[in-house]
């Protein structure tokens, strides 16, 4: 029988890629999808697709952050457009949605905890990382510390495991390994400001940083741009 | 001006004195109440009323952890009545709802972040804890760590500061404390099988804490029971 997991999926290039490497570890993953009011709604749609894809199971889990405001991807704030890679990677963006990760890997435990999974995937990177400081190894292994200390399964021994296997990768080494792993990058959505059809802007940070990552994997780009 | 604070109420006794505190310190508070699927949902009517008897403002921020399942709380699973006082201590209880402190902690933290305060109080208490793990100091004090490393406000020095005053006091302690600071127990609501009309049970682990709590107070018991 295959042992269980939890992997959260956003419907991004990334979160896919780590799905991939779930399966490929001999996990039985249940994704976790979370609305929390984001303006790129369509991003569910590609989670969806992207669970099918692997015939894992898709839960959707809805927390409101648009109740606490504070970032362009929840309010009504202009996207930055067609910013240079210096302050792409060096400066947190409106972009950043205060404490996402932390409140995502809080429901992925939750749902660990449930399923009695050991391992919970997340597809953070701190390389090509937007300057999220939630994204970086540093939080990741404090959180970790803190989740095994909350649980039930942490008291009793059973020790969670935050796995994060593309925390050192560039965009290009993601997509290459994805590709390897049969990842359908068509499914998924990395633009933070994509149009109703869901094509991608091409000018956000999050485009920009896809756009290269395809161009230096020497892999084709299959996004729809608008 | 006064500096703003954030508040997790819950509806519960401690909560409420955890305001009452959060007040006395000089903050002005904004309290998250987090409606999870929870069954005994009077208790965010409860938080209603304690917020506004204290001229706070309250955030109502929806979590469907039912989507997780797991617990009594959130499960239809029998609340387990009339346990001795040993076992209420000494177990993890069915009505235990998965990592729910972390989930919460994190979406206190991700308002804190929003309204830039430093100060988060949450009503944890390891002495009556029901035998929650994530009610103890070593989980308080490493979400902490984490919480700080996740935020922006983390990364750039301003540092959150997780405040549990009731952490060490027992319930009596903890009643005789919010009686001198005028909090009115008679609003809070404790039970976690109470009736539609907001009756106390008076037999689960709760209930049991509390009335033993203002028999040891000296306090005159407020609740409503079935």
């Amino acid at each position: 029988m295959q042992m269980p997991a939890v992997v959260l999926l956003s419907g991004g290039l990334d979160s896919a890629t780590c799905l991939a490497i779930a399966k490929r570890d001999g996990f039985s993953p249940t994704c976790i999808a979370v609305d929390y009011g984001q303006r790129h709604r369509c991003e569910l749609e590609s989670a969806k697709n992207i669970a099918a894809a692997f015939n894992a199971e898709l839960r959707i889990v809805s927390v409101d952050l648009r109740a606490f405001g504070g970032s362009a991807l929840t309010q009504d704030i202009d996207v930055p457009k067609h910013r240079d890679e210096s302050a792409i990677t060096s400066e947190i963006p409106v972009t950043y949605v205060p404490a996402r990760n932390l409140v995502f890997l809080s429901l992925a435990v939750a749902q660990a905890e449930v399923l009695g999974a050991q391992d919970l995937y997340i597809g953070v990177n701190q390389l090509d990382y937007s300057g999220y400081p939630d994204c970086r190894r540093e939080f990741i292994e404090s959180f970790g510390a803190a989740a095994n200390l909350a649980t039930k399964a942490g008291v009793e021994g059973t020790a969670l495991r935050v796995q994060t296997p593309l925390i050192d990768l560039t965009k290009a080494e993601i997509i290459r390994l994805g590709t390897e792993l049969g990842v359908d990058y068509g499914l998924t959505v990395s633009c933070y400001d994509p149009s109703d059809e869901g094509l991608a802007c091409g000018a956000c940070d999050s485009c920009q940083l896809r756009r290269r990552g395809f161009e230096q994997a020497g892999v084709p780009d299959p996004t729809r741009y608008a």
